[in-house]
């Protein structure tokens, strides 16, 4: 994870505005994908060349451009040109180690999401920048790669399910939007499940790699909540409505997201706190263990030192050692050995110890 | 406790405001009761179908529709419809993963609520969502299952007893937050006498289930603390009376349940350090333990270690070694014993460690 | 300290606003006592029954009628109807567990307040609801028990000493609060002392005794801190002067009464940081203890373990052991031996063990 | 540093705005001094009786009387009754246990200051209450005790310096809170070399009289942190210019002292967080140590308890023992006692124990 | 790093503006270079005297004037009389202990950042002080040392390159800001290497060495968070855009050296989370280690303790001992101990010691 830390200078000393790409290429080619419906019809395509989707931009349908790669700086130049995107906005896009974040350029909205996946090990959460750029009758849409979360709002376009066709752009970036905070409950049922498996195996058996788990739990815990933290704030000021782009009737819809969002955050802090407690879990089971080895090593100890002793003692080769000539000398020493035994057993139990 | 994270996820790709239930089925048959009230006279009835309540809505009397199971949704969709509520607050009636929160629509105010209660077991804290719907002069509340919190209300109602039959319908959804925050005291009750309980046994004998407990409850304040917390700020928000479905005299009483909030929020931060205290005194019990097994092991064996030694230099077979001849070799041998036991005893006395 | 958190249900399901005392009774019989006064002249008496104070409300003198002892309701309900006191009010006087609040009922001020004080055996913190009613030339008190802290106030009434008798009811009122403000720093003295105390047995010997002074200590932190926080706020509101029963005067007092009540509530602060730094020296002093004990048993098994093994050796009985046939083997033996003792400790004294 | 808690309630039970001292008396002598000046004079002279200094209030001039003891009751009225100061706040500057404050009395403006500075044995920091009254063209200062921190200021009056000549009694003031704030980067100074000197204590070598510097350190930091913080807002309070006492020229003053104090005040935060830091440091160089100790026990132990069992067994008296009877027998057991040992230390580095 | 917290006090005393350089002399020579353009030309020149500059004042081109090097008082008193600024401002200038800041006087703005660069031998982090006086169509920036931070900005002036040649001043100030915040980037990817490379050794490999390292980057954190966070406030303040001299089309680039800002703060925070993090780890590695090592010698003991007891036991002189004359007895004996180990290592395997 620690690479979504690195490489934010490549571009450093650049004049602010230049495009570049900042990030891993995730796909080969660039696919452009075009909807453009209203309540009665809709046209659905795949694109060649960006020029073809311009002509959209003015008719009165709402147009939704998706673009999965995004790191063929010609055509994101086109792009922002024709629809008179600003430079720096553009250079944000491209900027794949953006924080989710909104701003509100008068005619157009640009939004940041994070979404987030588990690769395809299913043992590390991969990271993927949305960028969304609301127009008054249009959606763009920047994915780094293919990806299944857009395919239901797809759908609901071509059967024309629910309100989707017959509301405007809005109503779209709303449902884009919903469906990235929709995936993150899908990523936190899988950690959800992870935690509650290690629980067991904590209890069962500390052994190291669940420390390591733990561990990686809460750095990827660290990360999540990098991602999701600043979303509250980006939907919250998309609800406040200042943005004439946003209709009256589309805020409930994000108030909606929004308590959404609090959802997910809440899980997240509550997922941190139960993370945190495993290691107290943990390191207190260890404590445990090596008490509990302590004291074998001392019971056998303490038994048998004195015994020893008694056995070293009638092993001296002293002339005059008179026990030695006695009849039941040594079978009062083994009886005195027994006595001893017993006595301490009585005394460890009496501690608790046994 | 870990099954409240998860399967939010099951209707994903559903467009909004789409009605379908999300959680476990906890009653068999859907259980419709009304109460029609006001001060004169009251009728109380349990309906066959939802239907039947529809006429009430328009009387100027005071009607409770009280919903048990909320899984069957076309009845639910029917109440949608004819009390003119919007397709995402159904939704969220539906879904009952919902955080505690409040949504004023003018024409009426949508609040969710969690009630908590012990499991049969008594090992285990339930949670339960409970909906509320408060219109112009009718009041709708929704519960996952049966249970007795409401009784005391219904009883108010039937009797006559205090100002419920007095008042109108913001008085009656006053009433029911009420109760439900009366019930968290019942449920910090019984923790805090697990809290004092296990104090006493921390002291006595630290055992691993202690530990456990202690984490056991540790995870119940935290899902505690999460369905309660939002919960002051919905009360804060009724309180503060800006809609017109709350009249004047009727504040009072929500400023009072406000307290009450506080107060729960209150006493479970105090549990929440009192647990991390314990934790705290668990730990350090151990270690005390740990440390007296260890002054048990170093007594003996720095006692009988030298002693030892002395024993099996005199076993040695050497030919000469003149201390074996003597006649009083042996007792004097065991004398230096004794010395060096009593010397070492009073050397652990100094240290304390005896 | 754990009582303070129970037996808060036992009046669940009752409508809101009936009287019910909640709490354990701590005195026998109710003392009412009635102070009515002006610059000129003051009355004081003992009532026998609560009706002979009713008259004094209507007069331009100043009466405080002080009740100890809240738990006949009969006496409360009739002070209630005859002072026009909301029944919600009345309720939360009787119920000792609320927390420090204040009301604005606009013809009246309710305060609720905690006084603390050690109890007989002085190990353990007693706590005490005082509440006031403050209306146009009245205030009344209502006390748990009897105690000395308004003493100084009755005397100052008495004896005409400083602005007492020439100010309103605002100014007794601020005075009460002033009195129970002061006696916070008595309690925080006599906890600063035990601290004190604490910290220098801690460093001679840290027991298990100390370590349950400290968490004793740190749960009545913990209990003062939910005792006192909430007052800030109170006296603020007090203080911006919002009502109108709050003369101009009186104000800058009660600013003084709220610098008091930051100074209590900083130095609370300190002492819970205080006590959690003595937890750590505690543990690591516990941990040194244990270290100690480590090395001594290490030293003597490291210097004796090798010695008993070459006593063995020449301990053997093998018919061909030529060191055994020498003249000089046993004095070399014991020789090598003392090399090894002086060489171990020289070994030890270089890793400072020693 | 104990006794800062300690002693508040001396005067508890007096009314309100009685004069009396409140701490120890740090001089035997009360010294006053006056200063009057404008841009072209100035006098300076030292007072035998306080009413010398009163006609100067009268003058355009502006005069600094410096009041070094504030233990004398009588002196301390007169000066109330003579420059109109409350009774409330003359009790304020009487009462050392405060904490920094401002107060804004209209006529004047009231402020309460910390002044910090090593004892002379120079192993504690000491406190001492500085109290400022601004009055129109006046200022009166109160100091505990003798000291050179004012010292500079008067300089520049006598000499001439800077802009203090040229501006009013407000300027004088923030000279006054400069002094006293500049003195805090002195403190922070010295404790930086102890926390530095510590720190590489620490390293070499972790005695228990390191871990006391660091919670004495500790402790210091907290008692430093509840002197500065408030003063954050007395001045921030100043700066905001509501008072007519502060002109808009000083305005820009008041602002660099307020950077000042939190330049010191995110100094007194980083030094908590450093000396935190080393109380890990302690902790896991303690346990390492621990470590180190265990593993030499550990390789002597389990290097010779085995061979000394060896030697044990040809210890033993049967008569039938065939080894002992082999030429070889005794050099065969040696040589397995050599393979045993290095088999060990060959184990032993693998693990990386030695 | 303790420098950074010590020497602030070497000028107490002065008066307030008195210019005095506080820091250490990084470079020796002053080194005036001056940039003097707009969109049509520019010109570029090193200046001998300060004096030289003082024409560009008042042309309508952009004047940057860079100064390396703020020893030199003569010249710093020049430019504060010549540009007009306030004597406190070329103080904090001159004062290189300074916070970052903003300081808006109308007629210019005044900015203090902090430059972190790692020193020659990349083991610490330095910091270089830089100073920003935005006025109506100059910019002053005042360095400690050369760097080569600002080259891209006078590349891009000199080429042409971007915007900046047909914006103002304020996009210049702008630039500036722009290209310090950059370079943290580049830092925080150094320390995100070393937390990488120092995860990995900590695994394999727990030594003091990585522990010293862990605490070496928390202190780094802490010195970073300190330069950095009140930076936040800075550029916010700036982007606000109250000040008449940041034009309106100034405000986008400002919000987007913002959002680089965050990005930056809430890296050092994740950074800060997984350092405490690393600790855990290292901690319990640390006792890990010990358990093993604890295991290894209580299994050597308890195997052979009982075993060389049972040698001791025959090993006894007694006259009396009947198994030492049987014929097998030597070899029962042996057998006895052979099961008696095999015993005990089937008790550990069992107990998963093994």
């Amino acid at each position: 994870m620690q690479k979504h830390f690195k490489k934010r200078s490549e571009k450093g000393g650049l004049p602010p505005g230049t495009l570049a790409y900042v990030g891993e290429k995730k796909v080969e080619k660039v696919i452009i994908t075009v909807f453009d419906y209203d309540s009665e019809q809709y046209e659905e395509k795949e694109l060649k060349s960006i020029e073809e989707c311009f002509p959209c931009k003015d008719t009165p349908t709402v147009t939704w451009i998706n673009i999965v790669g995004i790191h063929q700086v010609e055509i994101m130049e086109k792009i922002g040109i024709h629809f008179g995107i600003h430079s720096l906005i553009m250079e944000d896009i491209l900027n794949t180690r953006q924080r989710p974040k909104m701003d509100d350029l008068d005619d157009y909205l640009f939004i940041v999401l994070k979404m987030l996946s588990y690769n395809e090990e299913g043992d590390e959460i991969d990271t993927e920048q949305i960028s969304i750029i609301l127009g008054q009758n249009f959606v763009i849409s920047f994915q780094e790669k293919e990806g299944a979360v857009f395919e239901p709002i797809r759908k609901r376009i071509r059967k024309n399910k629910g309100r989707i066709r017959k509301e405007g752009a809005d109503y779209l970036a709303y449902a884009l939007l919903d469906s990235v905070v929709d995936n993150y409950f899908k990523i936190l049922e899988q950690i959800g499940e992870r935690i509650e498996f290690l629980e067991e195996e904590l209890v069962e058996n500390p052994s190291t790699q669940a420390l390591q788990e733990i561990h990686r739990l809460k750095r990827e815990m660290l990360f999540l909540r990098k991602s999701i933290w600043p979303l509250r704030e980006v939907i919250s000021e998309l609800e406040r409505g200042e943005s004439s782009l946003i209709k009256e009737t589309t805020v409930i819809y994000l108030r909606d997201v929004y308590d959404h969002t609090i959802q997910v955050i809440d899980t997240v802090e509550t997922f941190r706190d139960m993370i945190s407690g495993m290691l107290d879990v943990y390191l207190s089971s260890i404590s445990n263990r090596m008490n509990e080895v302590m004291k074998v090593l001392t019971i056998i100890a303490t038994i048998f030192i004195p015994l020893t002793f008694l056995a070293g003692v009638y092993g001296m080769n002293f002339r005059y050692m008179p026990e030695l000539e006695w009849r039941w000398g040594y079978f009062a020493v083994l009886f005195l050995m027994a006595i001893i035994c017993i006595g301490m057993v009585i005394y460890f139990r009496k501690k608790k110890w046994l």
